[in-house]
């Protein structure tokens, strides 16, 4: 018999299984309360942190998720890969397969935009996040060319209760490696986070100062946080976020963090988050 | 000894091996033409129809390329994952790892916005494609309330040259399973491709309709293919691009594929975008 590919093609897709078509997942097999990272070996460390775990699931399309307990809590950390799309997936399809109120939170890695951004801290969006992206009309020549090449779109703030919540757990763990600053999240890890290539017309020299100029509390920039405290702005109040970062190159100094220090802080920062996440009180 | 975990942050970044950071390839690895898929099965699929693999890497961040032969000449095949930024990623770190004229051939899938774009046909860009971007600030309430929740940016067209070559290999193995028409690419897989979904503040019910209308040759939405035509028109011309989809689903009439009707679509298609690839006659 011919099988179809997915069902509810203007909705949210799910296979004959019930399962949301990019995370892989079914009701009953994500927690309420999501640790996401970006990368799979950060997933790992942080799965190797929890108590048990009673379900690993890598999507043909690329998601991995570990759900189990920490301090008897049901947790799951997701590795969503990097962009906005791919954190955009994981919150509406986890938003799809779980009732009632979730949280979320990011330790993802970043660029430090400060100076005490230094490799190795890690910086707590406590104001939230910008947004920096491309607009391509103004590389189009002709009518385009009123248009500003990059955007930064206003701030997004995390939920305070949860921020602070974390805030708490990231600092017993890790003193003044913790920074807190706003983030800007850009659409590209090129051109919009202002990383020069003599290889394409990218007119980007002055968007980090200009992202600077506008908010001076700028400390780090990445790519997904932005698109996760926007969604749980939009979800009506049924999503708490909050985001945080391992900076892993200051961009002003050049300096890059050390593979070792980098995995230290990604299990000290890990299991504070982890810790975070399940001792939260969840309600609406 | 500590080992920093890359170098370079401010511009291409590259490990001590030379290997780009994100695709984890160096010179030599990538051939100067390039097939690029979203998923992983497609691309196995598509290294299954060359004449020998000699390289086959999957890179910690996502992204898996063959590298081998089609009819005696070098091509790659990379899975680019979802969304634009992985686009990106792909684009300009290809470019930084090979010398002189590259040719990049996006064979993708989508959903189908034209009664003719049924599941099964394939969507060839001729006209280019145009991007759909949501507007975070027209959510935020207060001063951004002017803003449109979504914006629809102009067209990019293919290579001239690439996008006939391409067609006359799809024509001859499709038939009249090839449809030529705009593409519109998406920031999102849900609210900028107008799938509604309750438990978010979206205000996307007219999305699609807006494209169709200001764009009535609108055939194709999917994701990634306007950033690889955006990144090769801003290449300094040295990249030339064109990209095609096979039809997922029919957002009209909600027809979906079939797995079978898609992987036999994936191999007679896959086979004629990796000949037409192989044969193009790469100059500057």
């Amino acid at each position: 018999m011919a099988t179809a590919y997915y069902s509810d093609t203007n909705g949210v897709p799910k296979d004959g299984d019930g399962r949301v078509t990019h995370l892989g997942l079914r009701a009953g097999e994500l927690a309420p309360r999501v640790v996401s990272v970006g990368s799979l070996s950060r997933a790992q460390r942080l799965r190797d942190l929890m108590d048990s775990v009673s379900l690993s699931l890598t999507s043909p399309r690329g998601f991995t998720t570990y759900t189990g307990t920490v301090a008897g809590v049901a947790v799951s950390v997701v590795a969503t890969g990097m962009g906005a799309p791919m954190m955009d997936f994981c919150v509406r399809e986890a938003r799809q397969i779980v009732d009632g109120p979730m949280v979320f939170v990011r330790l993802g890695s970043c660029g430090g935009l400060s100076p005490e951004a230094t490799p190795g801290t890690v910086v707590l969006n406590t104001p939230g996040s910008v947004y920096v992206s491309r607009n391509p009309d103004a590389f189009a020549g002709g009518e385009g060319g009123s248009t500003p090449a990059y955007t930064i779109a206003r701030p997004v703030a995390p939920d305070p209760r949860l921020c602070a919540h974390v805030c708490v757990a990231l600092r017993a763990a890790l003193g003044d490696r913790v920074v807190e600053g706003l983030n800007a999240s850009a659409d590209s890890f090129y051109a919009a986070q202002g990383r020069c290539d003599e290889h394409f017309d990218d007119r980007n020299s002055t968007v980090v100062p200009e992202v600077l100029a506008k908010h001076p509390d700028a400390c780090s920039m990445e790519m997904e946080s932005f698109a996760l405290l926007h969604l749980a702005a939009c979800s009506l109040g049924t999503i708490r976020a909050c985001t945080a970062a391992i900076v892993a190159a200051n961009r002003h100094s050049a300096a890059v963090i050390t593979t070792e220090l980098l995995h230290e802080t990604e299990r000290v920062g890990g299991r504070a988050v982890l810790n975070a996440v399940a001792s939260f009180g969840l309600y609406l």
